[in-house]
């Protein structure tokens, strides 16, 4: 007979997300879309009416004024949420997780994982002392694509990596848009809510996680040339950035916030001794896969051909093409069944970015700040 | 203070979907993704203990034996679903429909419609008679480019249509799977499952019906030359029509299961006096403008300049890919918010494909082998 | 020692192709890229002035007045042309071809071969008789990626070929062009000069060619739409055409002169049993290649893994894009080996379209018009 | 009355580019393409009886054993060479175009212009003194698309330039070919012959050069991280370059010949405060345009809305795809035509890449070489 964990639907809550900000739904979806959780409880918004409002139009259980009562309230109840969604701006992420993980309560946070390195190694310790899952949404490496492209890394398929070049441009920045009224951008130019990263640490971060994650190397140093180009802006809005990686591999990673046109351009290229990878975030159901001297090859989510890890992150057969909310609902999915395994006291597989993977990307936005702010010299991760 | 309707998720009820059939998941995910419904009720499979199982898996709170019993429990209870989806073969599309139409319960179907035309003409009487929703996924129609396509033509932006080409290319039958256990391939090739038409059902009614809405027109008359490349098949897997419209263009509409490396490519040109357009579905986030003598125009899905409905159809910002699953999901949300409207005794808007559009499909699947099987002649629908 | 022909570039005249008609131009190009001819003799012009300035502006040793004269002249003269360039109005191709021919000199002709079937009879006999070259410049051919998908049919690599779809799709006859001026648009639309056919003509022989050419199939029989949707103009400028082939293989073969926003998009893709295979005019130098449950392979041209007929067909390494004058200049360089070995005694290899090639031409136009005329019936051909 | 020298196709002469050097066919079917000049003479290599074979293939009036000698008597011809092509390795640029300048005798130079910035400072100082006309072939200037972006730019229509991204990936040296009988690998990678950049030296030089020619801007500073892939290699097979321009825009210049998989992947993306604009030169007849808050635009060659500029550089109508031969034949017939305006006394117009931007090519290998050396940190050129 199955534990009583694998006959129903978890429970989930949000801190965060309310009206306004389109990454509250993107989790709610992501979360639900596998039928494997509903998310019940919520502390949406600092303002009380605002926080209500955003419960009732997702048709909450419950609704709390704070994060802090949430967490006790949630603890307290039989029926209480599973785990909780950080989708708050970045200095709350960890007052907020170590709130839920006192409490017992998984957590999935969005990036960056904290403000400073301080934090995170705090933060890593606290996830090990309570034995609770934590993931990091990261959620780039949910797409069946991105899974199918460290495949093949890992099987050698692409020899020795010698060049990488990742890079991630936008232009949702390129006017001053935190003096124009928007809270995305007021706070995520501010360093006392978004940390020392502009544009490096909201999508910088994005980039530098899914390179590591792909390619299976780290970036050992880096010198970073960050700019800010709107005027009067507090944080970078654009960097150019030199890498050398442990394995010896050289390359860029460029990110961008004023690349006037660019919408979401994530992509990845590596260059091996046998072949070379290429992905674009924005054409995510195509892999191109090229073998030296042989044609590149197309390779397409959904399909036969590609491994278990791939196929498993499709939902559909090839040719519908699934996106953003689906890759996002992997990483749910997978954090889900981890917390089933918790709850039958079985080891978590831990198959989505985590505690150490924020830490990392907190490194890396500290060497490329410390880069930067010296004129642009290497630094050591 | 709102009405009851509005203050909780629809409920939903599903017949057929069960394990195997990877379209029962995407209705499920579809019609819960916007947080606006939840499935709790199902009668998934014939096989009773497949349709526990299948129950099971997906945590609903009531599982029946057969649809019958199913439409008689629901109408009875007081937290009875407000709607039923049916995903089975064609074959049992209208007894189905009329089971739940005539217990009050609103209905989203598969395409097509159902067998004949004559069972569409009964269809139709009885939705008129019940005065419930019944929509059609035709699910195409649910992309935003999709949307904002049918916009600019109703603005003029294309002028005269004069040539329209849409096809639909699939290459999943090229091997006689109906003989080799595949269970889908068994009934879409089986006339007494399917109806008359194969490809030219299965698919070809989803390029018409798309064809159809962009443009504002119907075909007039077609010259369909249907094949059937696989031996022994008893049904065409491949179409190549002619068109004239009401509106004096002409072009094609091609559909083909067994074009070899062709995954679920869904396109469509049209050209008019003012401009082309053209837009693939297996790259949907894309529509491109082709106005006489200017540079193409790349649109968006996402961006603040596509229209209103286009607009309203997306889920995040340019960039963020949706796909198939989105699509869908946008003609559940349609559809739940005009039974909110009916609960409310407000007049539905009826913007997703009807049982009109049901008929349209089933006289063009009767016009297409009619006409293949005098030679490929004309035929007037 | 080398044959005197062996030590020289061949000499070659034209006639017609004066200023305003761009078609000369690719000529001279094409004839001279390789280094292996000159064009040194013209009659360029009905109109005597516009002959000699035209002929001027290149440079040319000899200029005519009527290319009777220049027949006789040039047979007579010790260092007179080796062949002829044909780049006239569709209606002189007979006259010209037959002088020239009837001197003893070979024949590089424009197609569509002549204004009907019975001319291209007389000239096929003639060509029979003299024994000269004669060459039709369904250009097309000529492309490394098109020899390519020639060699991978042949080879096998499709394995039984069931669909083909072939289209060519231009904008710039959408206006009355032939009521504004231009010379082009109006000797086009002119049955006494173009012939029967007017998009099916002037651009559908160029699919039709291209698509017996590659798939090594002939068309048996088809049913042709065929508008005029341009008010007031003589011939068709849109046809629709359902195929069938002598292989069993159906499809259709689509051309528009009032396509707004093509430019000059001529595509193919066949369907076999084994792999799909498509190809783009507009972007020659990639060959999509779709085995059955693979990925997608993108060949490209100069690559060392293409076939030897590929190879031959570029002058650069991959990734220096060729184009419509390379592919142009190796019919003639394929031409120009030939009028070398028939100088030698040896056989020719006639690796390039042929009076035969044109007579299938006109036989699909005189289908396809006379199909349309009777209300879109199936013509063999 | 036309001036003799307008009467007549120049005449070429070459040095280097014998068989086996497929630069050598790319100068003379350009420097021929649009029937203004031939190629007479030539010294095409300095083994004699290669040189004798090489220049009877293209049926030259006169071969050389040497280029003094060549100089020597074209100088003393009354029918001697317009002007010459210097297609040899780097280390005899210099030597090559100033025999050839000292004569009196027009210079087309390959690039980079010379081994050091001393001797390109003194050829610089040569050029003026003789009043000759000195080309250096950085072609990738000459397609249509470059114009139009340049012009784009020129006209404001990007605003002010933030962020210049430019790339140039290949793959052809990713084994060592030097040890494996290419002689182009050879001298490629002899820092003797072809100076100290290996990579950056041969292909960074383009993208330098193409990246200062659309922008407007030159690079101020650079910090380059030159890297060896294959052991044993001299010089630099792959390069990771920041760059700060003198208007204030930064960026990376990337390029490699390590790349596995690609062919000649020079590309360039510039963002401005109005548009953003992209080119690849594997796709080379459409230029993106991405205004800010609009669709992009695909701009084509051959279209009457481009600029004078772009459209003089198309041969034939859009959608006749034109490529690396045309755009390298553009650049010869401004110099041809630059020719005789001198032969006429008028001033020349130099509308293409001269000894100036050659100079600054061999600044910019000289900056990236030396930071490279020091560690990848910045200098200035």
């Amino acid at each position: 007979m199955p534990h009583s964990i694998d006959r129903r639907r978890l429970r989930a809550g949000i801190v965060g997300g309310g009206r306004g900000a389109f990454i509250g739904s993107v989790h709610r979806i992501a979360a639900e879309l596998d039928g494997q959780a509903l998310v019940v409880a919520g502390a949406m918004s600092a303002d009380a009416a605002r926080a209500a409002e955003s419960a009732a139009a997702w048709f909450l259980d419950r609704s709390y004024d704070s994060y802090e009562a949430m967490a006790r309230a949630e603890q307290a109840r039989a029926d209480g949420i599973d785990f909780v969604i950080v989708a708050t701006p970045n200095h709350l992420h960890y007052p907020v997780a170590r709130a839920f993980l006192s409490a017992g309560i998984h957590v999935v946070c969005d990036k960056p994982l904290a403000l400073t390195v301080q934090e995170g190694e705090a933060l890593a310790k606290l996830v090990e002392h309570t034995g609770r899952i934590f993931a990091l949404t990261h959620n780039y490496t949910g797409y069946p694509a991105a899974r199918e492209a460290r495949e093949r890394v890992r099987h050698g398929e692409l020899g020795e990596i010698r060049k990488v070049l990742v890079e991630y441009q936008q232009d949702w920045l390129m006017q001053p848009l935190e003096r124009m009224g928007s809270k995305q951008a007021e706070w995520r130019t501010d360093p006392a809510r978004a940390g020392a990263g502009g544009c490096v640490g909201d999508i910088g971060t994005h980039a530098q996680n899914l390179l590591e994650f792909i390619s299976g190397t780290h970036i050992e140093s880096l010198c970073a040339d960050l700019s800010v180009h709107v005027e009067g802006r507090r944080l970078d809005d654009d960097a150019n950035i030199l890498l050398r990686l442990d394995n010896g591999a050289k390359g860029t990673l460029l990110c961008s916030q004023i690349a006037c046109g660019e919408e979401n351009d994530l992509r990845i290229r590596l260059y091996g001794t046998k072949a070379g990878l290429e992905w674009h975030q924005q054409e995510p159901n195509t892999l191109i896969l090229k073998p030296a001297g042989e044609p590149w090859r197309r390779l397409r989510c959904g399909q036969a051909y590609l491994s278990e890890a791939a196929r498993a992150a499709s939902r559909t057969p090839a040719g519908h093409p699934e996106g953003y909310l689906e890759a996002f609902a992997t990483l749910y999915r997978d954090v889900i069944a981890d917390i089933r395994r918790v709850a039958r006291s079985e080891a978590p597989l831990g198959s989505y970015p985590d505690v150490h993977d924020g830490l990392r990307g907190l490194r890396f936005i500290t060497a490329a700040v410390e880069s930067s702010r010296r004129g642009a010299q290497w630094v050591s991760l």
